[in-house]
């Protein structure tokens, strides 16, 4: 999608490739929004640095520098020897997944990259095909989201005021993420539309992340406390709210996402407001049976106690440590603990539609078309 | 209530007057929850002054501080001359009143005190007058305060989980509060349970005002962010919920209050949780007739924008501006702008009950019973 540079707009990806300098570019979302940079990884234990430290986030992100960080270990082996090529590529794929060791998505890629790979007889043609695999993951990625866009994009008309949640947006994915796929789709097709970005307390990633994409596409938006979704709604000020899911269940249609989503699931239902789930098919889980099942972490209460941000303060302007680095600043009560769940589960009666690649459906009718949403069980 | 000095519980008001000083004292609400600090001010205008700079703040703390300023302009009056003595009355109060010129509790106040005052027949009478209406009036509003809590306190069992949102603590009266008077008096008869704190966004006075008051009471409590009370209730984990009001309708039993009151009471209507308000007799709106002309004041962008802390991050330690004093930071997108509207309406059918000095009233009771609730029109 496009960054603003200089007033003039640019198209990045979160996650390429630079085939000459064997190198994985990624921007470093740790200084967004107040300052935009792409870092360059020159070996794959810096790009496995790289999703360790967290320069890059978000599931679809992630798997991409994996499959891209494995095709950079492979291109970097020198030598024809096939066996000890293989012995090495097991040592990467090992240093990259250990990266995130609880994510997924990293090992699903990279299992992709490899098979592709040890199609090829030789050093050198595996070399080649693991980058190929590698490009090809991440533009199948790109692909899915744009999909969610495409099928999303009818909900939205011109003049509507749409609420978000969190942000389920590019960053998080190769391009055109999940939740604002159908926004973007929709910007490109001339339609006007206006968008509350929920800040989404405690981490901001909507003050932060989805108004810092909403703001580079020119899409108009304005960011609100948690607390004035209800307000907007029963003065009929939003008309269709879009959120993404960190796992959906297909047997149910339950939805975990982001703290707060639950929340504005009941407020809709109440104001008879559209709610919708974007989604890409890895998200769904096929096998759990009860949205009360699925962990729900409880994150550090620091979170919760205070806020990160740019000392902004015109007093304070002296003191600033560098210009657009962030500060963390103790809100709460000094003498105050917190609970922080980090995620809730939506019951399927409060979703009106989720938007997959493939279509949209009602919670009811996954189970159902199963196959078509990618379960292979 | 109690404020905690070096380990050990001291009693404080809010509001009070020493009379050998002629000065008001005041906490330095500004400052909590980071530092406590009681200021004096020796002279009408500078009690004024801490009303405008909102050192002091919340209706009824205000009102008391206006009736003080009354009675300590009064008192610093020199001479016999009745008519002067007038003129100078009419000053101080034009003064205090222009302190926070949309208040009408520091008139209603003031009015009092002038009317008891005006049955002295000498200056040194109306000065001993002036402050003896001043101290009752401050007397009155804490006794209400903790009438609220009596008629309240029998709602809170042990072992509750409690939900409370923004802060109708003592801080803002002159003892006891509102929506912690329940609380407070429940504590007292040696009831135990435990209290969530909304935080409160965009202000946060539920992880700052809040939960500094309960921690000075030494009531088990949490923060949390206002996302999380949706999922706190679905799993089971809230059985009550007690907010404040900034003004109720006699007339429909509609509740304004701080924004994130009716997304609350929408969750709590949706868990069968009750969801109660307390409120002294000040608060009730006899005239309007309907809660949507309510204005709902749009206040600045900055609040939701960013925060206001004490900078406590271990590298920053050394650019601390002063020990514990706040700093703003920039949190959102710094090309966003933000919609921040101050307060909601809650309708009447979420509300379980209303929680007045007099006695707990369903808000269908409140017109039939409004003799009682002060309505005098």
């Amino acid at each position: 999608m496009n960054v603003m540079l200089r007033g003039r707009a640019r198209h990045y990806r979160s996650v390429s490739f630079d085939t000459r300098t064997n190198s994985v570019r990624l921007i470093e979302q740790r200084l967004l929004p107040h300052q935009f940079k792409v870092v360059e990884t020159h070996d794959y234990r810096d790009t496995a640095g790289a999703i360790h430290d967290m320069i890059v986030r978000g599931a679809p992100a992630i798997a991409a520098t994996a499959a891209y960080g494995l095709a950079q270990g492979a291109r970097a082996f020198r030598g024809q020897d096939l066996r000890a090529f293989t012995r090495h590529i097991a040592k990467v794929g090992q240093v990259i997944r250990s990266a995130r060791p609880t994510a997924v998505d990293p090992v699903n890629a990279m299992y992709q990259v490899r098979a592709r790979m040890n199609t090829g007889n030789t050093v050198a043609e595996r070399q080649s095909l693991a980058l190929a695999a590698a490009a090809d993951f991440a533009e199948a990625s790109a692909a899915e989201c744009r999909a969610i866009g495409e099928k999303g994009e009818k909900l939205i008309h011109d003049g509507m005021r749409i609420l978000t949640h969190c942000n389920a947006g590019w960053l998080a994915c190769v391009d055109f993420g999940t939740a604002t796929a159908p926004l973007y789709v929709a910007q490109e097709r001339g339609r006007r539309f206006h968008v509350f970005c929920d800040e989404t307390r405690p981490r901001c990633q909507g003050a932060t992340l989805a108004a810092w994409e909403l703001a580079q596409q020119g899409v108009s938006h304005q960011v609100i406390a948690d607390n004035a979704a209800g307000h907007l709604m029963q003065r009929g000020e939003i008309d269709l709210v879009i959120v993404g899911s960190d796992r959906t269940l297909g047997r149910t249609g339950e939805v975990a996402n982001k703290i707060g989503t639950y929340t504005k699931a009941v407020l809709a239902a109440r104001h008879r407001i559209p709610f919708y789930v974007a989604l890409p098919l890895s998200t769904f889980d096929w096998e759990l049976k009860r949205g009360r099942d699925i962990p729900i972490e409880e994150r550090g209460e620091e979170e919760v106690l205070g806020a990160w941000g740019v000392i902004a303060s015109p007093k304070s302007e002296g003191q600033r440590p560098k210009p657009r680095e962030r500060t963390y600043v103790r809100v709460a009560n000094p003498t105050s603990g917190a609970r922080n769940p980090g995620f809730d589960v939506t019951p399927p009666e409060l979703v009106t539609g989720l938007i997959t690649p493939v279509g949209i459906f009602k919670p009811g009718e996954l189970w159902a078309n199963r196959r078509a949403l990618g379960c292979v069980a």
